[in-house]
């Protein structure tokens, strides 16, 4: 049977896939843009639809509103719960995934309009064809494939639209779902996830983030500097200066305490760390990094996932255009945040970055007005290797791709993962089809044709693994 | 003779001035903004036009092309020189000034569109009205209304558009043309200045500025803080550190040696500082100020005029829009100037701010790729007060405004007055009609209906009392 439908894909699909990518990433959905919100609640819409025409039950749930900074209510986006089959005999697979994209402009140094889709040399680029549209599209087309033969598994998911900024809403969602939505879900698989290296992965384990923001404030308005220069306290150097506290040139933290609650590492993940594939030297060539931080392949997978890390992502409200202004600004907003790993509790963490950056403003003796805000805090996830379904998943890569899987920890986030333990205590995997160099937040984001094709595969082969364990 | 242009002026001109400044500030001519380069030609054709129509003779100077960051050449907008009248009996009287503006977007908080002269409380908001195409303006009015009796000078003008990004060209212009057109000028005026209270004040000096970028880059692409968060070394937080070696809590500059070429105050200095007004609980209650560095109207008229200053202006290249973004950003910019007085020179400090910089980079040990330049570097400019000039404007402001004008030594940088000074060997004199809370290169900016009328009978009263000495 697993030739049978691989035969349809192969003649059928390869040419008619892109083209329902094409129009999921030709919609403008960033969750971060409050003028692309109508854009975000028509995708969701349209992913309803797509599964409706699977036979699927759908539901929209409405979540209600937003409110923004300037206290202006916005809708947020429906979430949808929805199922395709229903037979008591099967197992059930929840496939959690998410549909709004990260921010994305041409000017942003993209090669192509960021939602035109754009094939060149085998891939496919535009915002959101990786991280996570083109992995929630590879999911249903492989339901669709199966669909002629036969769905092995009972399938629902879970789609939401404001995972690029902290899943709003959903949480809560899941707790009120858990004893009905989820009451017969056996595994739920997110797909929202890529592999570390050209060898297909499954992923065990996630960091987690909280997402700060230092407000500093000198003036009413922006003051210029030729009047204004060495007689005010500036806004700006307040700001450098704290954000200078953060971190040092090694990346070691430099919040006191931060360290503290980082449980040791086992055995058992070193020797996974050891067999898991990273091209270090691949890398650095592809996105052009000189040198990393840690010299062996083992530290920096450690580090990039078993290690708290602190970024700083930029400054709203100071010069940021291309040219010279001589400008004192009013009022900065610098923004960074901090990966967690296990056991590192959110609270915790946002208490001790406030203090200390509190303290080290106390000691500026500044006039100035500080501010410190956390956007959101979502904890750590690892999970255990050898559930049903991470066998299953592994058989499914040996199939489709022939090699033994990697089995990853990665760096990056995901709040939902660690919600859905919690809360369900269902096993939870992350399996996705993107490529380690896809750019997901970056600019020429891109998913490869192959990994698009034969993602769709390896998710059929997955169903039907599970489903004759 | 003065009363009946007054009356003129009062009873025709009231209404119409401002009907012209409204035409003037629609034009979005900001000479950062490679984009709005032909909206900034168009200004000076509009310009010129207007001293053709006072029986003016105008020579459109051509400066050539401008070479952009991304190698593109785009036109230099031209530098008018024109004369009306070309009585060898009379005083010829230069006025310098720039129709370009600084950047400005309703976004940045402006209350209204910045481009739509908007009338409030007896102001007249936009960009561009007090910096500096109002006092153009002024003087253009003065000249008209004086003409209608008998204008007792000659009058030349050179006007530039590109004063906001450093007067591109117009040194070797000044150089070029010292033997021609600067041979029968008397007094050069600048109208590009503001007064320091709401008493007229005239203007004997300003400081100099160098602006500066450092350019860090980490990699060729924005980077995920999930994949890459502690593993790499980030170009912003190398950035930070080196902003925030700049420039103490006390704005103390920490670079060293930069205070080694300041100048002593003489007492004479320090007399004019000790009568110039300054309403220090006004300005903090007027830009929302809590507390200057320094507490006396003596220390901190010295510290903004005659003490060099460092400002960090911004950021280009990090995330800088509202929201949360999870990114490492590829390359930054950051931006920042140093006010320069008497007598440091330009390629010395250049020199110390790149030397201090590069030493810390170093000492970092950092892989990344760092780029110090420096945009432009202008020097200070300090003249002597009793020249005839000074005392026509003196008893000018007396005869107009009924007060002793203030003798002011502003923060603010104009390349071009110590280039005059240096070039032509001619008396230079700063005399505007701006108020002191025009907001020249912030949100809001305006110049008062009152400065705006009573300043263009200044302009007309100062050439009379020049003819007339």
């Amino acid at each position: 049977t697993y030739d049978r439908f691989t035969l349809i894909l192969n003649l059928t699909y390869n040419f008619l896939f892109p083209q329902k990518l094409k129009d999921w990433v030709a919609i403008e959905n960033d969750s971060n843009d409050p003028s692309k919100r109508q854009q975000l609640i028509n995708m969701m819409h349209s992913a309803g639809e797509s599964i409706k025409k699977l036979g699927g039950t759908v539901e929209m749930v409405d979540l209600g509103t937003q409110k923004l900074c300037n206290e202006q209510n916005i809708s947020l986006p429906p979430v949808i719960l929805a199922n395709i089959g229903k037979d008591p005999t099967k197992l059930t697979v929840c496939f959690y995934g998410h549909l709004d994209v990260q921010p994305a402009k041409i000017e942003d140094g993209w090669s192509n309009d960021p939602y035109i889709l754009t094939e060149k040399n085998g891939n496919l680029y535009g915002r959101g064809t990786s991280d996570d549209k083109g992995q929630i599209l590879a999911v249903l087309n492989a339901v669709e494939a199966l669909q002629r033969h036969e769905l092995p598994v009972n399938v629902k998911f879970l789609l939401e639209g404001m995972e690029e900024v902290g899943s709003t809403g959903l949480p809560t969602l899941v707790e009120q779902r858990n004893s009905t939505f989820f009451s017969d879900v056996d595994y739920i698989v997110v797909t929202d996830t890529s592999w570390l290296s050209n060898k297909p992965g499954i992923t065990y384990g996630t960091r987690g983030n909280c997402y700060f923001l230092i407000e500093v404030e000198c003036s009413k308005q922006d003051l210029h500097s030729g009047a204004f220069g060495g007689i005010v306290h500036e806004a700006m150097s307040d700001l450098i200066f704290l954000l200078d506290t953060l971190v040092n040139s090694s990346g070691h933290i430099q919040i006191p305490g931060i360290y503290e609650a980082v449980s040791p590492l086992t055995d058992q993940e070193k020797k996974l760390y050891e067999e898991t594939e990273y091209d270090l030297d691949g890398i650095k060539a592809k996105y052009g990094i000189d040198r990393f931080i840690y010299k062996t392949k083992e530290e920096l997978l450690i580090r990039r996932s078993r290690y708290p890390s602190l970024s700083i992502h930029g400054i709203e409200g100071a010069f940021s255009e291309p040219g010279t202004k001589t400008v004192i600004p009013a009022r900065v907003i610098g923004k960074f945040s901090v990966r967690l790993v296990p056991n590192m509790e959110p609270s915790v963490v946002k208490k001790q970055v406030t203090d200390s950056l509190n303290e080290k403003f106390a000691e500026r003796n500044s006039p100035n007005r500080v501010k410190i805000t956390s956007e959101y805090g979502s904890k750590p996830w690892l999970s255990g290797t050898s559930d049903p379904q991470y066998l299953a998943a592994k058989k499914a890569i040996k199939r489709v791709f022939g090699v033994d899987a990697d089995m990853i920890h990665v760096g990056g986030t995901l709040p939902i993962a660690s919600h859905f333990q919690e809360v369900t205590g269902k096993s939870i995997m992350l399996l996705g089809i993107g490529g380690p160099d896809d750019a997901a937040h970056g600019q020429d984001e891109k998913i490869s044709r192959i990994n698009f094709i034969e993602g769709i595969k390896l998710y059929a082969a997955f169903l039907q693994e599970l489903a004759s364990l």
